[in-house]
Formats: structure tokens, C-alpha cells, sequence
């Protein structure tokens, strides 16, 4: 840390500024903080900010814009591409958003929550749950992950195909400016044309623009029906051929259509304690879930009907559909079992990518065939959410060969998938965003008119450079 | 026109550039391009540039940045607010995209089409039905008004309670940036996050940051089964319980809920041609229609189930059912034609306002209350789409009354509504945008933070300030 930039960060005023309980200091209390849950950064920091209210981030927004402090935003710390983790010059001020979880406001006549940024998702399911609603946001992290959080990232998850990413399901925010400034922007409106649409810049920003203090959440039916099937299928366009069924037959039905290969169906079997398969032995997999808020449905007799007519038609070979709340849960723990299932068995590198729909049965092909010829031996083991078109291309060790030396190739594996998601005019960040993992990435994928729009807005916004550096641009 | 200025359009470059069809500058030709439909304002323009494709028009603006030359961006011309006109200086160009109206693609797979900003919305819709899907993007002013458009101002419309605003309907863009740069971001991806949302500060920012000369937008399951009832219903309150009904007992069957005050109604049965109501003689209708890509969906014993119930629960008074697409459109005429009725009645004061959709029953009271307090005798007209919170909150001459003099009061009569707009949490443009009409007001709803954030935006982008000057920003 270079002499003349330490005194800058104003730790006494700071904690003048929290209290006691508002700013940790103490290298033990801070060391949770430093790195990311999949390890691929630690970095180093003189303090964690964990302000009360919006007024108190405001006046530490303010103090750190003064001192020329840089700030790292933080959720639940979930960050899949270490969107949270400051780097290693020790300059960076964490400032955690946990303190200040509060729901405001639940309207079941509007259909709308109002959370502040440090609500556990899953606590807002919960309490949308309590009011006989559903606020459908779902995935593996949301037991820890928070409203902040996945709005900054604007996390998808399994059921975007029926409501959407995060950002759909946003309709007003409360920000906080690199300036200090507030802006009050909690609307519950549906319809408001009044300028730019500034929610939507913060929303996918990863704190690079201001910190997201509170939102406006929309709230749907919960639902009074729901089917889950398990299905065995031909291969990667019969499982798109039997989501199509699906979608013609009802369009608003399907909540979730989850592909899996049977090499991670396999690996579940194999590594999760308990890890039933119902109809193993194939090698390909679609997870089929849906729901309606309709008592009167018919949805098991749609789900019969669907199938009946992709088995005749050679497309589903096996089908296992849940009976009871408990058979549900657990088709669905084969899915939600994979990244468990991927650590146990070694080591695996992530893909988050997307392609138009139509184009799923050949990235997973493509991109599997292309790492095999790079990597010998190399087990594709794509999963996903088909419906939406995002694959996770998740490739494992081949049998025998070291983790480490696996590892080592996972820059080359990132480039021959995303060679494959280029050609299909895909993503290369499908719903885990850029964080520092993949800034890299930006300059190729997004550079000329775009990142240069980017790159005015940030410096119209953060002239300073204070929020979140190193992470989303180059 | 200070003569220092006027050299500086390039009139000859443009035409060297656009050829003979692609810049008019007689002004019998370019009459037509000089006012709003609504009559608000006619402004002046030395040209009209009619660019064939986004090379072209790249070009164009290279040119316009270079000479300083401010251009009026024009797709339908059917704003609300004025905001494709011209002001009165002679020095802004005005520069149509009715010529790039190519469907590039449509992928009944992906269920998405690509269209260039001059497609019209119709033609769209069209298309789309074509090819077994659904655009449902649908407004009054759908035969004239073009995708390009619809997207600059976020145009809503009946649907949006079911499907969204354009917004939502948009995938990918591609625009002309103010300094001539193309951004090609006309991406197929319901996953992306790769950087900030830049197309969402495009869609809604009427042409003040760019041309979106081209668009990836979503396509739905087109309906299989449609129910449509008109309903009298006890009172405002009453009008909103019923929807409550129904998007409780199906949220994803109600593709519209619009409101209509009896003295609405009954202008429709005096002012227009065959104009029949079936169940006339009543203060409150709501026009309920329902629609589903189930063939199995059961709607008309949905339908009557809700209303079986909100009549015992003296909601609804008496009710219409379509019996054939011939009766449903009829009864769809009584809603669409309240604009033409109004207009044969004499003057009347548009407010296009949102409230939160509980509180819609509490604007419509208090706005006309407060409008007759105002002007005596006064005809609160108010209508239009109660399930998204949009209430066309207009209100007709009082008889007698000179409508010259009555339009004289329109400023006070606007204040009055938005006074009540304002206490119940709502925005003074729903849908139409804010054009040239609504920029006053900008400072008092959208100042402090907000509207410096949008000035720190549009500076970024557009330092010279040529594109569609005088529109958004005050």
C-alpha cells in the first residue's frame, strides 16, 4: 500500500460515524468477508462497514467520496464471479448491507414488497408466503443471497422462463449515489414513463454505480397446483422438442424446465447421500415443473397428455412424476444436488452461458465435444435452465487425471465453450454476472459502442472511480 | 433564426448522402412532418431525411454531429406529447425511419422477431399471428404507430397487465449512438448480464440518446380460447374488486382490465355511429377480457364462476358476455371509441396518470371531485386500464361551457388531477411519455437526484446536445 494513499481512510471517522456495532476493524471479525464462497479471491481490507439505515450509508457514502475512499458493496456474499471481494491493496472499505433488512411494506392488493437491500431472499419468499403470495425469485443460493444482492446482479434462477430475472420483478428502488445522494425511487407503479429508466441501469450494475438500499418487489399468485416430472429423453433436441409441447400446450403453465445430462445425474446418484434416481441409466434428462394459480387447473392431466404424445413420438423414453409434496422435492433435489454432486467428485470448471432457446441441443453439444477434443477424457456434465436458454456448460476432471492440473486448463475450457456461445450469438455471462472473474472478457465480447457507452456512463456517475473498482468494467 | 446558425445545416451533404427519396425539402412535402397529431404544436424544420437503412442513418448523424445539426428522430408521429415535433427555430432536422420497416427475422422457436424501427405495430402484430404466435403489443394507435416508437416512448397499452410494457417485450436493440456509432445489440438472450442494461435507458428515453433503428422482441402463445364481458359494476371500489377477483382465481387468464365511467359510456352510445350499449344506463362499467393458449382452458366458466359471485357480493350489477368474436369486438368499440366520442363532444383536458393499481379507485373519485370544485359542471371522463394502475383521468367541457374557454383552464385542470396523482404515490405520464408537453414538470416530480443522474446521462451521451432537443429533460 503505497505511504501517502493509507491515511486517507478515515477509520476514526468512520466509526464515529456507525457506532460500535457499525464498523469491524478487528482483522478476525473482517477475515469472513474477504474472500468468496467459491475461493477464488482473497483480498485484503482495513474495515466493514455495516451501516443501519439509508441516512447512515448515505453520510459514510458522502465521507468516503470526501477522502477519496473506494467502497465494495455486500449482499450474502454469494457472488459466483467474486462481485463482492475487494482486491489486495487493503484500500478498499467493505460496506456490508446486512443490518439494514427490513421489509417496509407488503401490499396484497397491489401485488407488491418494499425490502430493503440486506432481506435475505429467502425471507422474502417467506414473508410474501405469509400473505398468500409468491415472490418467485428462486436458486441454490437463496437461503443467504440478498434483495441487494440478486438486484445488483440481476439473478435468474430456475423460474425466470415463467417470471423472469430479478429485474422483472423489480418496479422501484432507493439508491444510493457515489455522490451521497439519495435518490428516492420506491414507486410501485407499472406504468410510469417519466424520463430514463434509472432502475434499470442500478439493476445488473454490481454496486458499480451506487448501492441499491431498498426496492419495490412485484408479488404473484401463489400457486394452487403444481406438477414435477422426471423425464428420460432421446437426447438434446427431444428435450427442447418436449419443452415446445409444453409451452404450446400452456404457455403460463410451465414455471421451470431444467435440463440435465446423465453424467450429473449419475454423479448425484453416486456422491449425495440419499441420492435416489428414480429412472437412471439414461442419458439425458429434463426436469419439467409446473404450476398454476388455478385450483381447476387440470395440470396432471395436461402433464399426462404432453408426455403421452412426446413418447409416442420417440422424444421421452422414461418419466417418473411426483405424487406427494415429499416426491416433488426430491426430483427436484437432483437437480438442485448437481454443484454438491460436481465438488464431491473433484474438480469442475463453471460455465454460465446463454444462447437464443432454440439453439440449447447444440451448445451442449458443440461445446461438449469441442472441451473432449481439448481435454481427453473430459466429462461434460451441461445442466441448466433450458426454458430460458441460460446452460450451465460445467465440464468435470477426467477420471484419474489430478484437480490441479484440471484447473490449470480452466481459462482454455472457459475460451473453447464461449468460442461455441459466440457462433451461436450467445453470452458469456448468463445470470451470475462479471464481478472481477470475468472483466477480462468485456473488451471482446462487449467492446466498441458498447463498452464505450458503459464506460461514460460510469465515469457520468463515479467520476471518482470509488464504487465497487475492478469489477463489471475492464 | 440567428443567421450565424443557419449555414450550418448541410442540406447538400445530406442529399448527396440520402439520394432523391431520401430527403425531402419542398414544403408541401415536409408539411406534414411539422405537427403532432393531437394539433399541439407545429414547429419547422428545413427537411425531413428519410434513410433507407442504419449505415445510412449512421452516416447522417456523423454528419449532424460534425455540423452541429439537431435532429427530431420520427416514427409513426402519433405521440401523445408532442415528442416527435420540431420546434420552432427551423434549424432541427427531422428524420423519419418509416423507410426502414424490414421484419429481419422471426423464430417461432425462440419465439422472437426482429424488426426495424419503421415497422409498423400492426404490421407486427400481423406477422407475428402469421406465423402462429402473438405480438401483443396493442393501443389505439397501433395502424399507425412503428416499433421504433413504441420503444422510445415505452409504450403500454390493454395488455400490459398481462404481458407488460414494450419494455418487457424487448430483448435486444440496435442504435445509432449520437456520435454515428452503431451499437449492434440485437441479442435473442432472456439471460444476459454482461455490463449495465443499456437497452432499457434507449427504450423510454424518446429519442434523446440515440435512433434504436432496430429491435429483438418477444413473442407469445397466441390465444386459443377469449372471453369478453362488459359489466355495470355498484361503484369504483366495486370495479376493482371484481379484478381482484379474477387475477386471484387466474392471474395469467386476465389479457385486460379497463375502467369506464357511465358519462363515458353514454357519450360512445350518442357520439359515434351505431354506437350500442348493451347494458346502458349505469354510473361504472368495467370491460373484462380473458384469454388463454390452453383450448381447454374453461374460461367461460371462469367467467361466469367471478361473476356469479361479485353479483351476489353487489359488485356487479348487470353484465354483457360476447357470444362471437363479432359481439366481443363490439363490446371492445365501446372502450376504443371513447377518444373519438370525446372528441365529437366537444373539447376535453387529457391526463394519462398511474396511481398504485389499490389506489385506482381513490384517484378517479378525488380527481373529479376536485375538477368539479374547479369547474363547475365540468364531465370527469375517466377510463382506461384499472388492472395496471393507468387511468385516462380526462374530463369533457361542461355543457354549455365554450370550449375555448374550457381549454383555457387545461393547465389548472392538469395541476388539479396531478395534485391527487401526487398524494396517492403515482406519476403524472403513464404511457405517452413526456415529449414536449411534460417537460415543466420534470423539476418538481423528478428533481434532486433523479433528474441529475438523467442530465449527467444525457451529457455523457449526447455532449452536444443534438439529439431531439427541447424532449425529456427540462
Amino acid at each position: 500500500m503505497p505511504d501517502d494513499l493509507a491515511p486517507r481512510i478515515p477509520l476514526d471517522r468512520l466509526g464515529a460515524l456507525l457506532g460500535p456495532r457499525g464498523l469491524l476493524t478487528d482483522p478476525g471479525d473482517i477475515a469472513p468477508y474477504l474472500s468468496d464462497w467459491r475461493a477464488l479471491y482473497t483480498g485484503a481490507s482495513p474495515a466493514v462497514a455495516r451501516p443501519a439505515s439509508t441516512d447512515e450509508l448515505a453520510a459514510l457514502v458522502r465521507l468516503c467520496a470526501e477522502t477519496r475512499t473506494p467502497v465494495v458493496p455486500m449482499g450474502g456474499n454469494t457472488s459466483m464471479v467474486g462481485g463482492a471481494t475487494p482486491d489486495e491493496s487493503g484500500r478498499q472499505v467493505i460496506v456490508s448491507l446486512a443490518r439494514m433488512n427490513r421489509l417496509r411494506d407488503l401490499d396484497p392488493l397491489d401485488m407488491t414488497m418494499t425490502c430493503e437491500a440486506g432481506v435475505v431472499v429467502k425471507a422474502a419468499q417467506e414473508a410474501a408466503a405469509e400473505a398468500g403470495c409468491l415472490f418467485p425469485l428462486s436458486f441454490g443460493g437463496e437461503g443467504t443471497a440478498t434483495i441487494g444482492g440478486v438486484l445488483s446482479t440481476n439473478a435468474g434462477g430456475n423460474t425466470t422462463v415463467r417470471y423472469g430475472n430479478a429485474r422483472e420483478l423489480m418496479l422501484g428502488l432507493e439508491v444510493v449515489l457515489p455522490d451521497g445522494q439519495v435518490w428516492h425511487g420506491l414507486r410501485r407503479l407499472r406504468k410510469d414513463n417519466t424520463g430514463y429508466a434509472l432502475r434499470h441501469l442500478f439493476v445488473g450494475a454490481e454496486g458499480t454505480l451506487g448501492f441499491i438500499t431498498a426496492a419495490v418487489l412485484r408479488l404473484f399468485a401463489r400457486a394452487r397446483e403444481t406438477e414435477v416430472a422426471l423425464c428420460a429423453v432421446a437426447d438434446e433436441e427431444a428435450a427442447l422438442a418436449v419443452f415446445r409441447r409444453f409451452r404450446d400446450r400452456d404457455e403460463t403453465a410451465v414455471r421451470a424446465f431444467e435440463y440435465m445430462s446423465g453424467t450429473g445425474v449419475a454423479l448425484y446418484a453416486k456422491c449425495i447421500e440419499n441420492g435416489v434416481v428414480p429412472i437412471p441409466g439414461h442419458a439425458h434428462y429434463v426436469l419439467v415443473d409446473l404450476a398454476s394459480s388455478r385450483p381447476d387447473a387440470g395440470l396432471r392431466g395436461l402433464l399426462e397428455a404432453v408426455l403421452e404424445e412426446a413418447m409416442e413420438a420417440g422424444e421421452v423414453l422414461d418419466a417418473a412424476l411426483g405424487e406427494s409434496d415429499a416426491q416433488r422435492a426430491a426430483l427436484w433435489r437432483i437437480r438442485e444436488e448437481h454443484p454438491e454432486a460436481q465438488k464431491r467428485e473433484g474438480a469442475s470448471v463453471k460455465n454460465d452461458v446463454s444462447v437464443p432457446v432454440s439453439k440449447t441441443p447444440e451448445l451442449i453439444r458443440r461445446a461438449s465435444a469441442a472441451c473432449a477434443r481439448l481435454i481427453p477424457g473430459v466429462r461434460p456434465v451441461p445442466f441448466g435452465h433450458m426454458g430460458d436458454g441460460n446452460i450451465h456448460m460445467n465440464l468435470q476432471q477426467p477420471e484419474g487425471m489430478e484437480g490441479a492440473a484440471f484447473l490449470a486448463r480452466s481459462h482454455d475450457i472457459m475460451e473453447t465453450v464461449n468460442e461455441v456461445v459466440r457462433e451461436l450469438g450467445g453470452s458469456f455471462s448468463a445470470e451470475h454476472g462479471i464481478g472481477r472473474l470475468k472483466t477480462d472478457m468485456m473488451e471482446s465480447w462487449r467492446g466498441g459502442a458498447e463498452l464505450d457507452v458503459m464506460q461514460r456512463i460510469k465515469a457520468a456517475l463515479d467520476p471518482q472511480g470509488l464504487m465497487n473498482p475492478g469489477k463489471v468494467l475492464p
